[in-house]
């Protein structure tokens, strides 16, 4: 079947990945459904170096780029979407079924790019991690075995999002910020709250909420804009009576 | 979720897989999705080995059944769909898109049991192999990258099943014979049309061949046993005559 364009929108990010056989077998199943843009975060770099020579995967693994940070890996995308094995209760984020998942995710990538996050294999996606995420997809996978292999994981998802290809989708119309303009907002406001003293010291664990918080907003393009402007000078104010 | 229990009926059968990866892959995604009855028909000894210590597949290989043959392995079977990247062109049986197969297979298992049988990592099923299929799932991949890694094939298909578990599906009604019956017919029929001059010499391109043609003709359990006493009678009447 041909490949929908959109297909090219979708960024598949593995992150501290430490198996070269997993790192593999995610970019063969890119390959085989048509996702070709891969990232990977602190790849552990053995496993990437051997990654690139996997079976019939080449040419997604050529292509794929590396980061030292989460925040640039997903900076152009307009929605960055976790995957996890844990249940609702034990998460601060949006669960949503892969299904109706990948109808939301398809929507968005007519029109912007969406980042597509997979943590290690051990652990999954630390609670810093998963902050740099808009919500989460759930495989629903039976209760008395939820994780799923790595690679695994990736084909069904990419299956999930091919498969539902079919279907007619009307594209969002509105602009969402990408994320590279959301982060440069938290930061600002987390160096706001710094300087107001709401935040004192600054802990990671409250900068991952704060993230979360900003990533809930779901900004428009023009508005983070904006909302950018008035953190900046908001800030400036602030550090400019620190001097008097 | 919980498990639906027609997936007992789900054989899953490796054959003649090569790497302990992949059977421990497949056996994990069997667990993730709660189908829990694997069969290995000729697998790699010393894979099937090192597939049993599999990360948290345990219960699954543990309770693996292994066979020489595929007929054995499919005997108690009403239906057995095979699966394959190959194009329909190249192939001598019905290909059915998974999402289809999904619903089908669904149907059969709320009454009888249903094989799905994957081939070896290199070749997938030969035509020989093909031949105890009735028909074939094709997994929709891209042109250009058709073939997918054993584990991901095997955690796509049980992802497909499980997921339109939620749908409403009527059972089929009428009771198919068994594939151990169908064998019987096939074997009977094949040594008639060799006693009567019909098949001479029997080669086993011309056994896959009437293999397949029993296959479609989808027989129910009562007329399977008259057609099987109808053979039976036919033989015995022309080897009375080679003594004469």
């Amino acid at each position: 079947m041909p490949v929908p364009s959109e297909f090219d929108n979708l960024r598949v990010v593995l992150v501290a990945t430490r198996n070269p056989l997993n790192i593999g077998a995610a970019a063969r199943a890119m390959s085989n459904f048509g996702f070709l843009s891969l990232r990977l975060v602190n790849p552990y770099h053995v496993a990437f170096r051997e990654a690139r020579s996997a079976v019939g995967a080449s040419a997604v693994l050529k292509a794929a780029e590396e980061y030292k940070e989460i925040a640039d890996a997903v900076a152009d995308c307009a929605l960055v979407v976790g995957t996890t094995a844990l249940r609702s209760r034990e998460l601060q984020h949006t669960l949503r079924p892969l299904e109706k998942s990948a109808t939301l995710i398809r929507k968005r990538l007519k029109s912007q790019p969406v980042a597509l996050l997979f943590g290690s294999e051990k652990v999954g996606l630390s609670n810093q991690e998963l902050s740099h995420c808009h919500w989460l997809i759930r495989i629903p996978t039976r209760e008395q075995h939820l994780s799923m292999n790595l690679g695994q994981a990736v084909a069904v998802c990419l299956y999930e999002f091919s498969r539902s290809a079919g279907t007619k989708l009307s594209p969002v119309k509105e602009r969402a910020a990408t994320v590279g303009e959301v982060e440069r907002i938290t930061n600002v406001l987390l160096e706001s709250l710094g300087a107001s003293g709401y935040l004192h010291p600054r802990v990671s664990s409250s900068d991952a909420k704060i993230r979360r918080l900003v990533r809930r907003l779901h900004l428009q393009a023009e508005d983070a804009e904006v909302c950018l402007g008035m953190l900046r000078q908001i800030l400036w104010k602030m550090r400019s009576h620190e001097h008097e």
